[in-house]
């Protein structure tokens, strides 16, 4: 089982944000929703709040396996710009900790240094911020060393599916993939 | 545009829940959603809270064009059992206004007699509460007159995206089925 830390900020895309936290505490895992400003986080779409467990600030990379940024905007734009959030990428990194992003978010990868040279994806048009170079069109789900990018609403639940075989093993994903009724990943 | 009304009780399945409010919102509804019990309400999985917009209570049924239940245990179960929520989805019907229900929470149909004689589908296994007479299994979303029925997470977007094309059009339908990336449905 695994520790994640998924770092929330106003605006994030909430299929995406649930479609992450769910799969994922699913297969049994600790997950640890941070707010990057406040403990009510709003959503992009919907204009509904989220309680988080915790802030962002409170919180320690080092205790974390893994880090999962949803996409949406501005939500992605806070991830991208957030002195924090760059500082803890870059350090779960360095030790070669998994790192993970959707839609959006591979921005916030790309501003920490972490997509160069990496194969990647993100919401269609977002090369522009993230790259083009080693960026994926036509995947769901892009996996590249410690680098785990996908695309949109749509893949969030195949990028946590993936999260999960990576993190938890072949067989909680095949449970859960046929739990989910997504056969489609 | 409709107006939308989401009854969420503590135990809704956190992704079907976001699928169908971020995605009917996208489609420029006013989609309100109402606590049973309370104003914050736990996801079935991830133990967050949500905010909501109001108490089912404090609703009126007459001012809304759709209800549209989330499923996830206990949220189905509770929406089953609550006599104000059968109201609710009978004097609605009584109207042929549209009743979506996914997952577990077609029972909640059930118990108010919509889905007698109807077409429906739900999460596999949930037969047993809805019935198996006119259960159909291996469509994502059934449509039976004014009621809308769906299986589960992987099928919540494709569910939303078709309450989307009857209450809004076939053109917002693709735009939406296309900026969510979901192809598959």
């Amino acid at each position: 089982m695994a520790n994640v830390l998924v770092p929330l900020a106003d605006g994030f895309e909430e299929i995406e944000a649930m479609a992450i936290i769910d799969v994922l505490s699913r297969a049994q895992n600790h997950v640890v929703v941070a707010g990057l400003f406040d403990n009510e986080v709003e959503g992009a779409n919907t204009g509904l709040k989220v309680l988080v467990h915790d802030l962002l600030r409170n919180v320690d990379p080092e205790d974390f396996d893994i880090m999962v940024l949803p996409g949406g905007l501005p939500g992605a734009e806070h991830l991208a710009k957030s002195e924090l959030v760059q500082e803890y990428i870059r350090r779960m990194n360095e030790k070669g900790k998994m790192i993970g992003a959707i839609c959006a978010a591979p921005w916030a990868l790309k501003e920490a240094g972490v997509l160069d040279g990496k194969k990647h994806t993100n919401y269609p048009g977002f090369e522009e911020k993230t790259g083009v170079e080693g960026y994926i069109p036509d995947q769901k789900v892009v996996i590249d060393g410690n680098v785990v990018t996908s695309r949109g609403p749509g893949t969030a639940i195949c990028f946590a599916l993936e999260l999960v075989r990576i993190l938890n093993g072949e067989e909680t994903y095949k449970q859960l993939k046929e739990g989910l009724l997504a056969d489609y990943c």
